[in-house]
């Protein structure tokens, strides 16, 4: 059986190689891909996507979304991580293909009505998208299977300030319309995904399997590794993206809490995301609002490597 | 040699055991204590340091303090936790002394500007009279020896809201002004002391060597056990405010980081400590002032809880 799932999504050398594993799992069908600024500029990310998919030798509907945040000013792309181009500032082929006519909230609330409580949202960049689809559309929190967001920091820590995730820094308004509404959904944040480190062993038997979408997944994976290098002193790339298509297919790999999500919007704290776990109680009410999510608190790295390492080289 | 001391405090279950060690260990000189409001009444914690201090046989001078918060509404005190006499609701003895004409803020500046160099404060409390004092004589940031506050979380979540621990929650604008000032501060937070568990054998011990304050110190904290038995299901009790005595004299039980720490004093994440690693870069130059302190961040508790019950039987 397989799972349908929009992918919003930035990319992004993480990215990549999550979109890498949505094209090649046999338990996804992609709907299609929403694109977002984040990593990237909304162009270089729409550009992104439809290269991506055309590597992997799919046509798969691209609908480009969110230029920039909902409220806040926009952050510069951090290049120095990416790469300009998203992809480690290799040289990339030409693309062939262009993006749908329709916007991504468009997009995602047809494809969403048209099936159901069948179709998950898995997100992986800023929230921009997803916030201004419940703006189209409130009911897609009871239309949607699932939403699953890579972002945030509970007890982890941030990576762009001490408490904030790039994810929900780079847009915190839109994050707290997502994280904080009455929808099915999982948190999968850097207490997880810091637990899994993609090693250059395991990149190099992707890059072998994966063909043209290979290459550029190793060659901008090199870029990234350097940035883990010099700033974090890891010889390996967390493979943060990933790990949201991991928990979807494998929840098995991961520990979670249930709890309310609050998303903290303005001040030293903007950007973070607050967890009040279900079992514990607070002094203030405001702490235990009764629509509670799952959050991702830590997780079997090496497995969920290896879960990534097989999805990729399952064909070859 | 002894370490000089002021004790900044608001007595409650865990701060009579710091009390005891303060007025037991030979390391110590405690040249007086200073209440504030925090975990009972200011009328209360002053009550309870004379009392404290007449059941340890020791003339120790008290100060009394802050009544309110700074800036923001006071809460009502934690009598669930502490009792409404902040000593369980047991029965107390009558006192025959009583606090000192001046204040808590007067009696600081004086103290530290009589001995340069020499005074270390430790406050285990909602931190006004630190910042008080501070307003009263900016130079105290030179002149103290060091400062240690229990209190915070970096990593471990707060005790009461998800992110913030009671002592910075009761105040935070006096706790900005307080890590945030420019002196030499170790911070002993829930990331610490959370790591410590006193048992009730442990418990047992400790009365048995202390006399008429054992007695006090037993009764009290088989009520403040009650608390941590239903609400996070521990038999046993976090000594907090002993421990920012244990890394005053032990400190080689401590797991540190230096970093620069801030408060946010609003909105959801009101009362939140914020450590940026020094050794880490973030996006904005707020996080990267130059004024570092040291944190906490994990302790040896068995063997903090055995510094704590060896320095509460030496006598004995």
């Amino acid at each position: 059986m397989t799972t349908p799932i929009i992918f919003d999504t930035d990319p992004g050398v993480d990215d990549a190689q999550a979109i890498a594993i949505a094209l090649a799992h046999p338990e996804i069908e992609l709907l299609g891909m929403t694109t977002t600024f984040g990593n990237v500029t909304i162009e270089v990310a729409t550009h992104n996507a439809l290269l991506l998919a055309e590597l992997g030798g799919q046509q798969i509907p691209v609908a480009q979304g969110a230029a920039t945040p909902m409220v806040k000013p926009k952050n510069p792309p951090p290049g120095h991580i990416h790469g300009d181009n998203g992809l480690g500032n290799i040289a990339l082929p030409e693309i062939s293909t262009q993006a749908l006519p329709q916007s991504a909230p468009q997009f995602i609330v047809e494809q969403v009505n048209a099936r159901p409580g069948e179709v998950v949202l898995v997100a992986v960049g800023p929230l921009g998208n997803l916030a201004a689809a419940l703006q189209l559309d409130p009911s897609l929190v009871d239309k949607v299977k699932q939403v699953v967001v890579m972002g945030g920091s509970i007890r982890e820590g941030g990576n762009v300030t001490p408490v904030a995730e790039a994810n929900i820094f780079n847009d915190p308004h839109a994050a707290k319309a997502v994280l904080e509404a009455r929808w099915p959904l999982t948190l999968v944040g850097l207490d997880a995904t810091h637990r899994c480190v993609l090693d250059p062993d395991s990149m190099a038997r992707i890059v072998e399997a994966q063909g043209k979408l290979g290459r550029v997944l190793g060659e901008s994976y090199a870029f990234y590794r350097t940035f883990y290098q010099q700033a974090l002193g890891i010889d390996g790339c967390c493979p943060h993206d990933s790990c949201a298509l991991a928990w979807l297919l494998r929840p098995d790999l991961f520990t979670t809490t249930r709890g309310t999500l609050s998303v903290v919007t303005e001040g030293l704290a903007e950007g973070q995301t607050i967890l009040a776990p279900q079992a514990r109680a607070f002094v203030d009410a405001r702490w235990t609002r009764d629509a509670t999510v799952e959050v991702c608190m830590g997780a079997d790295g090496p497995a969920v490597v290896e879960w990534i390492v097989e999805t990729l080289t399952a064909g070859a």
